[in-house]
């Protein structure tokens, strides 16, 4: 049997289940960021993404984005906890065949969004390798009451994302904003249930949220807003990178929210029990069965 | 120009001079580990390291030791800060064909060292590659006045290494103890003055804490313990992954070290002015300039 044959969520679970942690770790693997214990106001967050040259990007892209890419995709994880980011390592694999120059693109892309952000960069690890590799790993903090994570969403919450989605794959998963802003607003102003960042598409991140939260979900297609490159639907539900937020908050939050003059978080749908499933009413009124089909990596 | 024209040093150093860090940062890129404030006691630390197939190890190596050896190279730059490990995040590529009974044994690796040294794993991310990459980043703490950095070594102290050299590429890379035991004892009892883990070879290890220390260093050929397996004295010198400690600490300190029954601590050589140099004084009482040549990426 083959790493293939598993599948990537099925390979995870199996190491998962084999790891013990210590009462310092309030949420280990499983959530967009491993949250742990620091001081009596704030808990540490930390978290690690990898982009491999193929599968995340090509050498046709800008490497300055491709380096924005490979701290923003961090940043958004931090944001999909409401934290806010401290510091990050960069391990890096370059072909010796390489650019300087694309290199020299690649750091700047780095350093901008790092210190725009305010992360400071303070280590890494240089290798040969045959495909251009870049892991970032960042450590970030938030004070307690402002922690969201996947597993809190409740029944009769309503569900919320943060922008128009199915932009990935024609270049939005190079330019996104992380949206640490919007996070911290919201954490700040509203009750926010439950949160993660859109990295696989709608339809399995939300999953992510109803599986951790033991919930189920109708969502409405007239309410999802679609971005103007989006190829229909199925971009917005499948389509990978947007890394737009997606929450839950009770209806009386929610109400409040929606009196805020931010018109870029839009209902979407709301938390249902467990047994009513995960459903789409469609434009014909019709409630059709999600399968989360997004990216996965096997 | 490319990559391998510029050499893994000074490409670093390309990135480094543009990095701008806030005060809560005590030593960023270029230590084993960053140092971040903590509290009053102590200060974290950072550290990250990626392995790559065919560069790291093979594929006909044993899949448990390519495990073990990805969390054990981070807890050596723990060590060589004098710190505790505590949590860690992998970034883990794979081939869409690699053996689930492979993929079994490298977590298996991971696990038990893990466990062994009570490091946290907390979170990860798997992605699809041509080659197998293990990225492991690591959080750790050290009370601030047991730091041991590169950057402290003192003209008049002697150099000791904890262990026998040369042995790394006969299989020791593979099966080195993390010397964290080591560390914590010498720096609750001693005043180490610097301290490194040999990651590159002696004499390009030792270089560095020169560098950063701003010092020069005599060592003895008599004096430098070899592995049984090693050949020669070049296989110490320049021989990469021996993963022993090599530190400094005054002589008064290097004499009650000295009387402590724990004779895998030798001591090699001095700390000298910079002016002097980096010399080897062979066992015909020759003074040969030593010119670090260890493993260099590009």
């Amino acid at each position: 049997m083959q790493a293939k044959d598993i599948g990537e969520f099925r390979l995870i679970q199996r190491f998962k289940r084999e790891i013990r942690v210590d009462s310092s770790v309030i949420t280990g693997s499983g959530d967009d960021c491993a949250v742990l214990k620091l001081d009596k106001q704030n808990y540490q967050l930390l978290t690690c993404d990898m982009l491999i040259e193929g599968v995340d990007f090509t050498l046709k892209d800008n490497p300055y984005l491709i380096g924005r890419k490979a701290i923003a995709v961090s940043l958004s994880d931090i944001a999909a906890c409401s934290g806010q980011p401290r510091y990050c390592v960069i391990s890096l694999g370059l072909p010796g065949n390489t650019a300087i120059k694309f290199i020299d693109k690649l750091f700047q892309g780095m350093l901008d969004i790092s210190r725009k952000y305010k992360v400071n960069i303070v280590g890494g690890d240089l290798s040969r390798s045959k495909k251009i590799i870049i892991d970032v790993s960042m450590l970030g903090q938030v004070e307690k009451k402002r922690l969201t994570l996947r597993s809190k969403a409740l029944q009769g919450d309503i569900i919320f994302v943060s922008g128009p989605l199915g932009g990935s794959i024609l270049g939005k998963h190079l330019k996104f904003t992380p949206r640490l802003n919007e996070a911290r607003f919201l954490s700040r102003n509203f009750k926010i249930n439950a949160m993660i960042d859109i990295s696989d598409g709608l339809a399995q991140d939300l999953g992510h949220i109803l599986n951790q939260s033991n919930c189920g979900a109708v969502i409405y297609e007239d309410l999802i807003p679609l971005s103007k490159e989006a190829d229909g639907l199925s971009a917005a539900l499948n389509g990978g990178e947007d890394f737009e937020l997606l929450f839950t908050l009770s209806r009386k939050e929610a109400g409040k929210l929606l009196k805020v003059k931010r018109p870029h978080f839009r209902p979407i749908g709301e938390i249902m029990a467990k047994d009513y499933g995960f459903k789409l009413i469609d434009k014909q009124k019709r409630a059709l069965n999600v399968r989360p089909k997004g990216f996965q990596h096997f």
